[in-house]
């Protein structure tokens, strides 16, 4: 595919006619803004809105000739421009799939199938670093509840600490090693594999490669490295890493918590594909949300979005969604190469709610800048103290509440006052007690995390990071800016064994910490 | 103590003059700036400097009367006078403690000594959310190399399903519930509390307070509770809760990874209260540290702060850091009550690498805005494998690099002619292999990950958020903005038990989701 060179966003009248739309329009809380999607419900009534905005957005994305470019996502065209690949990761959730598709999902349900009828493989070391890392936590962590007998570990950092705490206390002789590499060369995974076969190997088990599976595009490389050619399960080149989560790179999310866990994740996540293939701009939520987070980013001004799930289970979305969202969205030029001229993907950050709200709300209500917020939430919950969600929702709803409506000086006075203050203690007081308000964020409901509610929360991010790039004209899919970084650790990493000298081409201080922390 | 009102920063000369010598400085890597403190090694070369700007800092601090403020925050002086209290956690590490800080340190390792010498308590439930739950778990984590056959729990949130997780599978009558609550009315504490109760005395636990200690400033709502007098450990008001590590609070630290562990982070927090309270300006560490932190935010608009460790052992320390930095300087307004006219505390958030390079290191790269980034590494690690360590010492210096000095058009377009582009694709695909370089950055380095270096790298940033308090003339020892939320949670939680409606005082969205929410 050639891709068609789009027109810098800034010189779009419809860009400027979105902008001054957005600048009018205000949060309005007296009339609610909730649109289902999937199962899910969505409340965008803490974000600023006017039908002039949506009339622009709407011609914005126009104009951005964003229904072909959706059209081409789902059909596979090679979306991804910069790499000429597709971005097919729909197909992988496909109700009905492609051949190759369909057999290797089968290819993992027998594998799984027969380990657990032979009781076999106690526990999993799945190896695997960004990409292959965090869905499969996401959703072991998520679906803990349903967990068979079978205990994961997981190691990813090159940290030996990792490897060393992931096969710590395991029986070498009833552990599988999962490793998870697209491209079959990521530093982290090989190494840590190799610490793992070798972990396998001195405890004498007879054949280790037996006890090894891979997830990869590059099955070549893997069965080179030894695996076993039944243990090699495929993706494909238009698999991007941090969409992996949707291919067999769930191996180990099926071994652990179930086949049927991660067959309704990918139901949920079609569901939304289609909800996002089919309904109409104004009640299509990814759209809805992936504007509102332009207007916040590009108009508003606001540095970074923050990620609150109101559900300890969700701990791994917060990293899950950093990827997502950074990787996708962390780029500053065009398609065409050029500077995009305003503010792209913010910083995504977070933590489970009501851990955050001891940890950072002070910062979210009363920082100088704030940031927007997603609040996720599920209507019921698994455990047995009805209490407990019900003090969980009023929590995750009082916070939004303080955040958009605020507390003005009057109230906090009165405050002061009925606390016992002085009119002059509480005049001072006061001030430290007044919250801004006005600040935007979006509430998700989820009836209960179900794999298919939690596949639908995932691709609903993953189409709202699609429409901002079309938007900001960036190309979402590649991530050229983390390959220097791995040249240079390559070239400091030859100086710090003593096979070559840093002080020619480096700076005063990496030279001094090359020679000050080379290996003796 | 009356505390003297500061002048608004943007009226004081000394703040103007700072702006122009910051503005006017760059960061120049060809000579390093790296300064000793307490063990640690800061390398301040990724960040702007000049002697102009030294001496512009020099006299902001004196403008700001700093060296009374810091004497008063040694000397237990009402420094958080919003509360009128002092903010002593210096005292509760000094190496000659008052007597009543000397007396619970003795009764904390007698009652560890005890439990040790018994075999008593196999399992650890410590409950505590906040300032009474990140510490401990950052030092468990960072010392689980040195761990007892002990292990711990952590409970915090009121998602029912946290409190679930850590109960699961224990014996009750061999754990030990920790309730780690400076007030004694935090409600997630209490409630867990209640359910771990619950939990002993459904398994037929005799007398199920005996498997019950607790920490707090009240004692008498511990001892009320039902807590034995024996295993209540006493904190005080002037210790605020994101100091509290220092506190009885590390009796779980003590039960799981020793009292040494304990011990040598005090001592390698009172050395670097020593720096701080005796180096010169220009070699004192926090400060430098605080003044770099300030250039970024209110000068450079730099919206965030990346904190980096390179072990992964130190994964906790990002939500520790997020608490102190954030709850203490996530606001606004000034001592006196008058907004702070230039943007203050930072948002934090970040990762350990080597995970941190595949998750959102591309927008620290290429995005909009990018971020300055505290790298963080040992210099030893505790692990078998050199090669590891060497290639995560690679990575950071090479991340570090790559942030500081950038890749220009030039190189990124003989890069893809070297691998082979034709040169109208060359010219293309270089652009979006650019970075732009002048990224600012730290990098703190500790010989090893001991508990030493662990509490002096800890008492740094403490002191470097308090000399921001003072630059932006912030209390840092309050959280005002914390307890609105938990009143509109108070009312919504009434609503949704049906003994209240909602729909008089909330906004159509929360009144929506309460009467959707509501318990049936």
């Amino acid at each position: 595919m050639t891709h068609s060179a789009n027109p810098p966003l800034q010189q779009l009248s419809e860009w400027q006619q979105f902008v001054l739309a957005a600048k009018a329009a205000k949060v309005d809380a007296s009339e609610t803004h909730i649109l289902p999607a999937a199962g899910l419900s969505v409340d965008l009534t803490g974000q600023v809105y006017s039908a002039e905005l949506q009339a622009a957005g709407q011609a914005l994305l126009e104009a951005r000739d964003f229904d072909n470019k959706r059209a081409q996502l789902f059909s596979g065209a090679a979306v991804n421009h910069t790499e000429n690949r597709a971005a097919w990761h729909t197909m992988l959730r496909a109700v009905a799939p492609s051949q190759e598709v369909a057999l290797e999902r089968q290819r993992v349900n027998d594998f799984v199938r027969k380990a657990d009828s032979e009781r076999r493989w106690r526990d999993i070391v799945h190896i695997g670093i960004g990409g292959s890392d965090w869905g499969v936590r996401l959703a072991v962590a998520g679906f803990g509840y349903a967990r068979s007998w079978r205990q994961v570990r997981f190691a990813a950092n090159i940290d030996g600490h990792a490897i060393e705490g992931a096969l710590s206390g395991l029986n070498p002789h009833d552990t599988l090693i999962v490793l998870a590499s697209k491209s079959f060369t990521t530093a982290e995974t090989l190494e840590n594999g190799q610490r793992a076969l070798e972990w396998l190997r001195s405890a004498g088990v007879e054949d280790p490669y037996s006890n090894v599976a891979a997830v990869t595009a590059r099955p070549d490389l893997a069965a080179q490295w030894g695996v076993p050619d039944t243990q090699i399960f495929k993706l494909w080149d238009w698999v991007g890493g941090r969409f992996s989560l949707w291919s067999s790179v769930s191996l180990t999310t099926a071994l652990t918590v179930g086949s049927d866990i991660v067959a309704g994740m990918q139901m949920g996540a079609s569901a939304m594909d289609t909800h996002f293939a089919q309904t109409p701009f104004e009640r299509n939520v990814p759209i809805q949300m992936a504007l509102s987070g332009v207007v916040n980013r590009s108009v508003l001004g606001y540095g970074s979005l923050n990620i609150a799930p109101y559900d300890f289970r969700l701990t791994n979305l917060v990293p899950y969604l950093q990827q997502l969202e950074m990787e996708s969205l962390g780029k500053s030029v065009d398609d065409s190469g050029r500077p995009v001229q305003v503010p792209t993907g913010p910083a995504v950050w977070g933590m489970p709610g009501t851990d955050a709200q001891h940890t950072f709300f002070q910062w979210l209500h009363q920082g100088s800048d704030g940031a927007p917020v997603d609040f996720i939430i599920c209507q019921t919950a698994h455990h047995r103290w009805p209490d407990h969600h019900l003090m969980l929702i009023a929590n995750c709803l009082a916070q939004r509440e303080a955040l958009m409506q605020g507390k003005d000086y009057e109230t906090a006075l009165n405050e002061c006052l009925q606390a016992g203050l002085s009119l002059e203690q509480a005049q001072e007081q006061a001030h430290h007690r007044v919250h801004p308000g006005g600040r935007p964020s979006t509430l998700i409901v989820l009836p209960r995390l179900s794999p298919y509610a939690l596949g639908a929360l995932l691709a609903l991010y993953e189409h709202k990071v699609f429409v901002q790039g079309v938007v900001w004209g960036i190309n979402p899919f590649d991530q050229w800016g983390v390959e220097y970084g791995k040249v240079l650790a390559h070239g400091i990493a030859a100086a710090l064994r003593g096979e070559s000298t840093a002080s020619d081409t480096h700076d005063a201080s990496t030279t001094y910490w090359v020679q000050h922390l080379r290996q003796p």
